[in-house]
């Protein structure tokens, strides 16, 4: 048995960006009155941020205030898994913005339900970890 | 377009469990020194509780004085998506219940390093959401 510190390597910016890029479900935590909300999210790379579409109500509300954000992604490339935790500040794109951002970069989730808010997280921390399997998975 | 409410299903607390079962990771997320911290983990699901393997040091040291945790698992499914969340206590095995789990149900992760600890998660809270995806994901 191994210690982490000897199989785990840490990704560059660079490298983070190009993993989240790879991937289209991420998980989203903040706080919202003292207490942690955690729920997985579509979301798309856009100009240096993460954005992805909500439908209002009290998890939209937390956004229009601008609130602290810790955003998880993940993937699984059989040999090696790789993670990225994104911590940043969430905010809502005004109408304006989210129509120049909805046609650079359109959010296509897997629930086609109405969720007209277009919500950017602007990186202030990103860390990443590659993470070999060596293992038989199966 | 459609609201949330006409095509996301609840589930049940047992429909919850079935879920947790058939994945092996999930995101755990809790407080440290007002921060919230977000990272996967491999799980199973041990008598009623999710048990997950740490290698001490700080996010351990959280454990050790009961803490409280949200972990969240999803799923795809082609058609659907499941999100199962589990709100609960995080609390580390003593060596006897370790030793004794262990043999019940041991938990392999991804990645083979040294991780002594082996932590349970007693629920408070389950929530579970089946989410049809009709829309083409290719």
């Amino acid at each position: 048995m191994i210690n982490e510190d000897e199989v785990i390597v840490d990704l560059t910016n660079a490298q983070c960006w190009d993993y989240l890029r790879r991937q289209r479900i991420g998980r989203l935590a903040f706080l919202a009155d003292g207490r942690i909300e955690l729920f997985p999210v579509n979301y798309v790379v856009d100009r240096g941020e993460l954005h992805f579409l909500t439908a209002g109500g009290t998890k939209f509300d937390a956004f229009v205030r601008r609130q602290d954000v810790v955003f998880e992604v993940d993937g699984d490339l059989g040999h090696l898994v790789w993670s990225v935790i994104v911590r940043g500040i969430a905010g809502v794109l005004d109408p304006d913005q989210k129509r120049e951002a909805d046609a650079r970069h359109p959010i296509r989730t897997y629930v086609d339900t109405y969720k007209p808010n277009r919500v950017r997280i602007e990186p202030v921390l990103l860390t990443g970890r590659l993470l070999p399997t060596p293992i038989d998975r199966t």
